[in-house]
C-alpha cells in the first residue's frame, strides 16, 4: 500500500533532498511538490536526475487551501514561513516540518529520532530538528543520559557545510568565489539553533543548560556537519564509548567509533558517527558527532520521523550507504 | 535467490563505488573482497558506513587460487595487473572486469552496457569501458548509427574529477594542496582510452577513426567526466537530439538533455547526460557527455553489466537518484 | 612623481584585483574608487587585508560628472555599463577599461600587451582583453604570425573559474553549493568573447577566422582560465615551440613550457603560460594558454597595460611571483 | 647591499612560500636552495613562474658541509630533521627554523614576532611559531598581558588548510578525493604544537598552562588556519578589542577586527586578524584568530624574523596585500 507524500519547499536544499529520499522510498508515492522559486517548472527541469515516473509533475506554488488529499507532507520552509500555512492543513495529514518553526512548539514532537524513538510513533506533527543539533545531541544524549557530563557546562564548536546555511543566489556569502578557500565562525553568541539544544540538553540532562555556548562556523565544502563538544566530567574515553554503545544498541543509524569522525563518513546518508576522547585528570571529556546537514541534519531524519508515525520500518528508503569518495 | 559475489581490488575507488552499490542491491550477497593495500581489515574499518551485516568481513589478500565459491566476481585492478589472475578463475565465476586489462580482448565482450545491452546478455566475461570511453561514447553512439557525423574527424576534450585519476598517497599530482584551484591537460596525444573509443567508433560508425584526437584534463572536483565532442556533420541541433532520443528510447540511464550537461547532475548515479549543439553551416556539431566516472564511468555500469550477465532487470540496485548538491 | 589613480567598479572581483595591485605598486597613487554595491563603504570595510594608508578611501557612487582630477582610470564594468560614463570622462584621464565595451571599438586601442606593446605605449584609451581571449591569443599569436595553423579552422575548448562568470549574490549557478563538484558547458555557440579573439585572429594570422568555434566551460575553482586550442597545421611540436620562444623573446610575463600548463601556475600573478602538442601526420596543432583571468586576464593585464601608457617600466608592480599552492 | 640568503626544505610548501617571499624581497639574493625530493631540478622545473633570473639555480641535496657563504639560511624541515644539520652551520650564517625543530630550544629565539619585535633584533637563530600557534597565541596575547582571561583555562578549537598537514604524496589522508568534502577533527590530545603554546601562555599570562586543551581540525581548503578560543574572564567584547588595539598599535600585520576574521582574508599575506566576543555574564570570552598557515604561519613570519635580525625594515618583502577571492 503506498502512502500519499507530498513536499512544500522543494527549491531548498532541504526539500530536494527530501525529494530524492521520496523518490527512492519504497512506501511513499510523492503526487505533490510546491516551491516558491520553481512553481511551474517539471520536476525534470529542476532535477535532471529524478526518476521518469516523477519526471512530469509540475511544482505548485504552496497554497494550504489548495492541497491535494494526502496521507504524509513534508515541509522545509525558511524560519517564520511555516507556522501559518501548516496550521491550516494540519488537522488533514501528517506533517513532518524540516524548518525551524515547530521546534519544541506546543502540538508538535521533537523528532530526534534516534534518542527518541518511542515518543515520536504514533504521533502526527513532527519538528525535525535542525542540522547542528543533530550533530550535537546525538553525540551528547548518552553522556547526558548516564550523568557522565555537567549539562551546564558545555561548549559546542560546530562546523557546517555551506548548504547548510543557503542557496547562492541569496547572498553574496554563500558564492562560490567568496566562499571556496574561506573558513569563518559565525553569527556568535547569537545562533538560532540555541534553543532547541538547550531544551533537549535539559531534558536529556536533568539540570540547566544556561552555560551552554554554541559557535558555527561555515566550512567550505557543499555537505557535512561535525560538532566538537568540550565537556566537563571525569568519565575515560573507554566509559564514554561504552555509553554510546548501550544506549545506541540496536539502533541503525548510529555508528560509534574509537576514532575521530570524518563528514564524508556520512555523505548523502542519514548516518550519525560519535565518537569520545577524554582526559579524567582535567576532567575533560571532548564529544564529536558527525552527520551530513541534509541527511541526518535534515531530510533523512525527517524520512525517519516520517517511517515511525506512519507504522513503517525506520529504515525504509534509508538504507543507502554514504557516497564515498 | 541471492548471487554470491565478491570483489577484487576494493582499496581503490572503483572497487570501494562497487561495494556501496553490492551492498545495496537486492539480489547480490558480498561474500569476499580483496585488496592490496587493506588486506587484513575488516571493511567497516576502511568503510565506516558499510551496513552492519557486512562489517565484520575482512579484506583479503587477491590470491586467485584461494577464492572461495562465488557466482559473480568484480575485479577492478590498475591496468596490468588482472590478466593474469583472472584468467586462473575464468571458468569458474562470472566476471565484470572494471579495469583496462580485457576491453576488446580475445574472449571478452566490451560492456558498453546501454548501447549494446543483447550482446552483453548471456556472456561471462565482461570488459567494463573506461570513464572516458563511457561518457564520449554514449554521447557519439546514436550520431554514428544515423551517420550524421564523420567518424574520421572527431576531437574529443574530456575533463575528469580526480578520483578516475588515482589515489592521494600514490602520487602528490593527486593532493589536496597540489590538486586544488588546478586544472591541467595531461596525456596529450597518447591516452590510454584512445584505442578502445577509436574501435568502438569504428564499430558505431561505419568509418575508420584514424583521425582520433582526445585531450583529458584533470578538473578540481572528486567526481565527475564531461566529454565535450567536436564532430564533422551537417546535422541540426534537433536532428541530432531526436538522434538520440530515439538510439535511447526505453533506456533507463540515459538521459538526453537540450541543455549543456552538468557533472553534479550525475553524481552518485549510473545516469549518462548527453546534449548537442550543431551549427549546419559550418559542418560543426559538438556533442557532450556527462557521467559520474565512479559510476556509469565504472562501477555503476559494472553493476548494469552484472545485471544484463545474472538475468536480473537493469537497473537492479541501481534506482537511486543522484546526490545533490 | 606619483600618478593618481582611479577605480570604477570595485565590488566586482575585476576591480577588486586592480585594487590590490594598485595598493602594491611604486608608481601609482589610489584617490578614487566607485562601486555599484558598495558604495559608502570604508576599502578597509570591503577589504579588511587592505594597507592601513588606503583604509579610509570612501567608496564613492560612479558619477563621472564629480569624478577627482586624475592621471588614470581603470574601469572594470559590467557589460554594456562603461560606454557612456567613460565617453564623458575620456578627454581628461587615460582609461584602461576592463569591461568589454571598447574592444576593438573606435578610438580605442586593444591591450594585448605582450603581442603588441608598441601600439599600446602612447596611446590614452585602453581596450583590455577578455579572460578567455587573454589565454587563447597569447598562446595562438605566434603560430598565426609564424603561419604554422590555418585561422579559418580553429577550435577553442576554453575552462575558467567561477570568478570569471560573476559574483555569488547575482545568481545562483554561482552558488558555493551548487558550483561545487560542478563543471558545465555554457554558451555553446554564442559567447560574448568570439568577435575580439576573430578579430584578433584575423589581424595575427593573414585570413578569414569565420570558422572559429569557441565553447567555455565553467569549473569548480575560483581562479584560472585554461584554453586547449586544436588547430590544423603541419608545425612539429618543436616547431611550434621555437616560434613561441623567438615571439615572446625578451618578454616578461610569458612563459613558454614544455610541459602543459597548470592554471595553479599563474595564480595571482600577470604571468601567461603557453605550451604546443602537434602531430603533423594528421596536420594536428593542440596550443595551450594558461592565465589567472584576474591577472592576465583582467586587472594585471590592465596595469600592465596603464604602465605601457603611463611610461612607466612594464612590469612596475606586477613582479610578485604566483601563489601556490 | 644585497643579502645572501639560502633555503633549505623548499620541496615543501612552507620552503616553497619562503621562495615566494625571498623572490620578491628587495634586499634578499637567493643564492642556495636545497631539497630532499627536487634536488637535481632547476627551479624552474618545480616553480614554473618564479622570475626568470632565479630560474636556473640548481637545487642541491642538503649537506651542512656544502654550505655556500651565506648570510641568512631559512629552514623548513620536518620535525626532528633539522637539529643536527642546523647545528654545524649555526656559527656561521644567521638561521630563521620554520620547522618545529628548536622552538623553546637552547640558544634559539622563540620568533612570535609580532608579540616579541625586540626580543628578535639582533639575534641569529631564530625559531618561527607553527601555524597554529601563530594564529592562537597573537589572537591571545593582549588578553593575557592585560591579565583579562585565565590562563589555566583555555581551549583552543582550531582549524587548518590542508597545506598545513602535509603534501599529498606522503599520505593518502592528503589526496584531493580524500580530502575534497571532507572535515575532521585529528591528534586530540596530544598535538606536536601543544608545548610551545603552553609555554608562551604562561610567559604571556602569569600563570600555569596545565589545563590546556587543543583540537587541531583539517578542512577542506588549501591554505588557512583559524583558532577559536575559548577563555574564562569578565571583560566584554569593547574591552578586549580595546586590549588588542592597544597591544598591536603601530604593528603592521595585526588587524583588529570587530566581525569575526574569515580565513580567505589573509591569504598570500603576512597579515593576522584577530577579533574577540564576549559574554561577561557568563565569564566567557572567544578569542578568535586567523593566519594564512604558510604565510603568518610560517613563511611570512619567518621574513618578518628576517627582516629583524638583518636590521632592515620589518615590513620588507611583505607589503603585498591578500589575495582574494
Amino acid at each position: 500500500m503506498s502512502i500519499r507524500v507530498g513536499i512544500v519547499g522543494i527549491s531548498g536544499f532541504g526539500g530536494g533532498e527530501a525529494l530524492r529520499l521520496i523518490a527512492g522510498h519504497p512506501s511513499f508515492e510523492l503526487v505533490y511538490a510546491a516551491g516558491e522559486g520553481s512553481a511551474g517548472s517539471r520536476l525534470a527541469d529542476r532535477f535532471p536526475g529524478i526518476p521518469p515516473r516523477l519526471a512530469g509533475l509540475v511544482i505548485q506554488k504552496w497554497a494550504p487551501a489548495a492541497l491535494p488529499p494526502l496521507d504524509l507532507l513534508f515541509a522545509s520552509l525558511p524560519t517564520g514561513a511555516s507556522a501559518e500555512g501548516l496550521a491550516r492543513v494540519a488537522g488533514s495529514v501528517k506533517i513532518v516540518d524540516i524548518g525551524g518553526d515547530h521546534r519544541y512548539a506546543e502540538g508538535w514532537t521533537y523528532g530526534l529520532a534516534d534518542v527518541w524513538p518511542d515518543e515520536i510513533t504514533g504521533q502526527t506533527r513532527i519538528a525535525n530538528p535542525g542540522c547542528f543539533p543533530a550533530a550535537t545531541l546525538t553525540a551528547l544524549a548518552p553522556l547526558l543520559a548516564d550523568r557522565l557530563i555537567e549539562p551546564g557546562n558545555i561548549i559546542i564548536d560546530a562546523k557546517t557545510g555551506i548548504s547548510g546555511a543557503g542557496r547562492g543566489g541569496a547572498d553574496s556569502r554563500f558564492g562560490y568565489a567568496e566562499s571556496n578557500e574561506n573558513l569563518l565562525p559565525y553569527g556568535l553568541l547569537k545562533h538560532t539553533h540555541m534553543p532547541e539544544m538547550a531544551r533537549t540538553i535539559e531534558r536529556l540532562g536533568g539540570g540547566s543548560a544556561a552555560g551552554l555556548v554554541f559557535t558555527p562556523h561555515l566550512v567550505p565544502m557543499t555537505r557535512g556537519v561535525l560538532a566538537t563538544i568540550y565537556c566537563r566530567g571525569s568519565a575515560t574515553t573507554d566509559q564514554c564509548l561504552d555509553s554510546a554503545r548501550r544506549f545506541y544498541a540496536g539502533r541503525a543509524f548510529i555508528r560509534v567509533t574509537d576514532k575521530p569522525p570524518q563528514t564524508k563518513w556520512a555523505t548523502g546518508s542519514n548516518l550519525a558517527f560519535v565518537s569520545y576522547a577524554a582526559d579524567p585528570a582535567r576532567r575533560l571529556v571532548i564529544a564529536m558527532g558527525v552527520v551530513d546537514n541534509l541527511g541526518k541534519g535534515a531530510a533523512g531524519q525527517a524520512v525517519q520521523n516520517a517511517n515511525l508515525i506512519c507504522g513503517l520500518p525506520e529504515t525504509a528508503g534509508l538504507e543507502g550507504a554514504p557516497v564515498w569518495p
